[in-house]
């Protein structure tokens, strides 16, 4: 890389482009690198047996001893989920209002790291330098509280970052997102702005938070039965509104799901989280409990397999089933790629004499501003430059062209994938060239270990299955001594299928004892033999290809 | 099962209900079975490897000397994709519209059966007896030409069921549903009704196939460079837009892609569709051409992977591929578990410089019928009695809520799962017991020989790989000859876990030797002391469960 001067600024992202998850964004100067969340993701389709995927940092690891710090502007997982695997490569401290730092600390203790880590806590109004960098903080309103955007001054002039943000102007707490402050920052003058582009396709406004505090009430004022209530475990405000009603309607709360009850252990014992403590009862208690007093608050809002509310509605929760008369919520849309398992959830609930009440019934809201609230957000900074961020590629266009009816030039947008640098000197800014990015995928305790080569078996296993062909040789390999057997695993019922299996190891003998007659003596060509004969004859026998392991032993 | 008065009507459904696919539907008396549809179903997620699903048929099989004849509504293959596999194993005449049996031929030849089959062409006039039953038809409007309805007299009344429709007020061919025939069917008194749900929680309307073409037509007066458009290959009405709007602006249409070539040309040579030879061009010929003067259509407006349009954008095509200026036009909107793979592609079409123009810009309508449309049908045949089909559970269930609206008595509504029977007597309908439903699989040229054991395997595969141990024995059983040798796929890079695997090896040889010191002897315990052993060191060490295959020789 070229010697920069001391005056620019390079801008680029690890993760959040091009997807929604995995958020990490990097401000550099030469001497110095400013990293904005760490967040992971959940695995793609094709990623099979991985639990979640991580920005790759090679970048960062190469230059860690420029790593000044790492901001946090809250406590979502697509934000602070990767810190633990950072952290154990870079020492830089973390930045974070108390409920973010609050969460994050919970998150490094379940990977025994709470003690290594140097956490700092900020606040809306906070002022902070890190490394050389001025930061100022302004508050957002956001699907979790404690939620802020990032100021930062760099030689080159403000950056400022938004994180996740809606203008909610209702906001359950009370505290909304700060105008004043981003129509002071905006008179300053902003060089670059980045901002969240998730919902740049949605014209409008989004519906404020406290709207589906009324959809929740309503509920609990019309229902005969039991209330179960199932949203994002990090939805603070949504589980209040959920307290508020259940308190009006006197009924008691049963937390189910591991990370709802840690979220609101956390939230209550910071303060973000207003109930008294008799509300709650134990989940075993519920079964014994008048109907029409009880309600229950658990994860699952996804229709993930292993939540609380699956489980419930499958009657393998060891606790509570979800039956007849039950009036089911939730209060939540499903993800990109949770439809289905969502809406099999509801079809589930549906047929067990439940009443289901979902996204479209005003029990959700989205935490992210729509085109209005994106526009409001560009018309108050007035970016020279503009990098939409936090979106799928088709997002940040969108979010491109708002920006362009609000005055910033297209030519002065970037729309960026992951490692594309932009660079600023003398308050210009142009593209310079690309760092390592992509993904890490995390698969039980490896970092790294599962690539494409794992994922392609994984892939094939999982279509067709395995058959094993193991046969014995003697010592000089002329003639087999045990053997050939064939075992297989999900390819096909083996009972049904004797004649086909007989028939396979009759071609494999006929196979191997011919090459051997010919004097054959190479495992590898051996092996290749036995796999073309047998992968053709299965495929012209099933249309299938199931994955064919030789392996040869000598004696 | 006791003696049924001959008077007895039975009505039941071996797929379509609780799901969206695979419907299937029989009237039976004593001596006669009526089969309403046979179509296939995409597998689910958990369903790995499997290619599609059919109905479990074991029901008719058994009483394969009663069926009388299959009715085939229309030609999609969720109600023509299963006749195949049926019509292997029982032999009974097909009836269908002219386009249907012509859709029928062609996957009837696919599968080598078409000779066998006897084919037999209704129109939505046509009166025909299939054993003791006099059945009329009805046209109604649908995403596919030529659809119609039944209606059956027996001897306890008319059963009528709607097909899959909607009432397009502004149909493209011109054809109504048939509100009159309807009328006069009303008129006479229905006694169970079974009607499509699809939609029965959509409010309103739906919109007029019509619309599309004119949303189609608008992207085709102003876009600049080449178009490509993707729909259902079996929309037929939107095929036959897509061609007037390229006929207007001067573009001739390459057909890329096998089911959209398929239904074009059948579709032309029975005259379902309208248009001069010389507007078609060879893909080849497309990439010479004026981009202004060249319109494509293809297939693969679910993201599928392997369909044209994907392998057009991913550059993978060997012929075509998206370039920049040009605009895509999804007309069709992502089935459910679809949403994130179409979304993906959109994606990926904007980064390559692409205008995308998709569902919601009025280039889609759905094929069934919205609540009002829905409520018409209801009104206009009164049913005593009322089965909402086709549809998941809460589908029908909304259907349900609509029937009451429209005056059926809730307690004459019945909410069936597959095998779940309705029994008339007398006029009256109760039900009554169950026959047996399910999904059968086909992978390959497998039928029903995947079964839970093998998905099993497949899922465990497909999450962390397996390991096979290969382990030789002499003769005694009393100490190893050769290896253990620990063979991985789909578990861990091997190269970056070299140290684990040796490791293992030692776990396993002293694991066996110890065994056979102590004079273990049974194979099947040697092999669970090496599962356990290395699948708790493993898990320990990485967190995962890689399936454990151990194989022991002898020589």
């Amino acid at each position: 890389m070229a010697k920069q001067s001391l005056e620019t600024i390079r801008v680029f992202a690890l993760g959040g482009l091009g997807e929604l998850g995995k958020n990490m964004y990097v401000v550099e100067t030469e001497e110095e690198i400013l990293i904005i969340d760490a967040g992971w993701m959940f695995p793609e389709d094709d990623m099979l047996g991985v639990d979640v995927v991580i920005p790759d940092i090679s970048y960062l690891v190469q230059n860690k001893e420029k790593v000044r710090g790492i901001i946090v502007t809250h406590g979502h997982e697509d934000h602070i989920g990767a810190l633990a695997y950072i952290l154990r490569k870079i020492q830089a401290p973390v930045y974070g209002t108390k409920l973010t730092i609050g969460l994050v600390e919970d998150h490094l203790k379940e990977k025994g790291l709470r003690k290594k880590a140097d956490l700092r806590q900020i606040h809306g109004e906070s002022r902070i330098t890190v490394g050389q960098f001025p930061i100022h903080f302004f508050r957002v309103t956001h699907s979790i509280p404690d939620s802020v955007g990032i100021s930062i001054e760099t030689p080159q002039g403000l950056i400022v970052h938004t994180g996740d943000f809606k203008f909610d102007q209702n906001p359950v707490d009370g505290l909304y997102t700060d105008i004043d402050k981003l129509t002071r920052i905006g008179k300053r003058g902003v060089l670059c702005l980045l901002s969240d582009s998730t919902n740049a396709e949605i014209p409008g406004t989004s519906p404020s938070e406290t709207s589906t505090g009324s959809g929740i009430a309503e509920v609990f004022q019309e229902a005969e039965g039991r209330i179960m209530v199932t949203t994002f475990a990090s939805n603070v405000h949504r589980i209040q509104q959920v307290i508020n009603a259940a308190q009006s309607e006197q009924r008691k709360i049963a937390v189910v799901g591991h990370s709802m009850s840690k979220v609101i252990e956390i939230s209550r014992k910071l303060g973000y989280l207003h109930c008294p403590d008799d509300i709650f009862v134990d989940p075993s208690e519920v079964e014994n409990m008048d109907p029409k007093r009880t309600a229950v608050l658990c994860t699952g809002s996804q229709g993930e397999p292993m939540s609380a509310l699956t489980q419930m509605a499958k009657g393998s929760h060891h606790e509570l089933a979800v039956e007849k008369g039950d009036t089911v919520v939730i209060a939540a849309n499903p993800k990109a790629g949770n439809e289905k398992s969502v809406s099999r959830l509801i079809d589930f609930l549906y047929q067990l004499g439940a009443e289901v009440i979902y996204g479209r019934d005003n029990v959700h809201a989205s935490g992210h501003g729509f085109q209005e609230e994106l526009m409001l957000m560009l018309n108050l900074l007035r970016p020279s430059y503009f990098i939409p961020v936090h979106g799928e590629f088709r997002m940040q266009q969108a979010h491109g062209e708002l920006a362009e009816a609000a005055g910033v030039s297209p030519d002065n947008t970037f729309l960026l994938d992951k490692g594309e640098v932009v660079e600023f000197t003398n308050k210009k800014a142009k593209r310079s060239g690309k760092v390592p990015s992509g993904n890490v995928l995390i698969d039980g305790l490896g970092v790294g270990d599962v690539g494409n080569i794992v994922l392609r078996d994984r892939r094939l296993l999982s279509e067709d299955g395995i058959l094993v062909v193991v046969v014995t040789l003697n010592k000089k390999s002329t003639g087999i001594v045990s053997g050939p057997d064939i075992i297989s695993r999900g390819f096909v019922y083996v009972r049904e299928s004797e004649e086909l299996m007989e028939e396979a190891n009759t071609k494999v003998k006929t196979t191997l004892e011919k090459a051997l007659s010919e004097n054959v003596k190479e495992w590898s060509t051996l092996k290749s033999n036995v796999r073309d004969v047998l992968s053709r004859f299965l495929y012209e026998k099933t249309k299938r290809r199931p994955m064919i392991l030789p392996i040869i032993m000598e004696v």
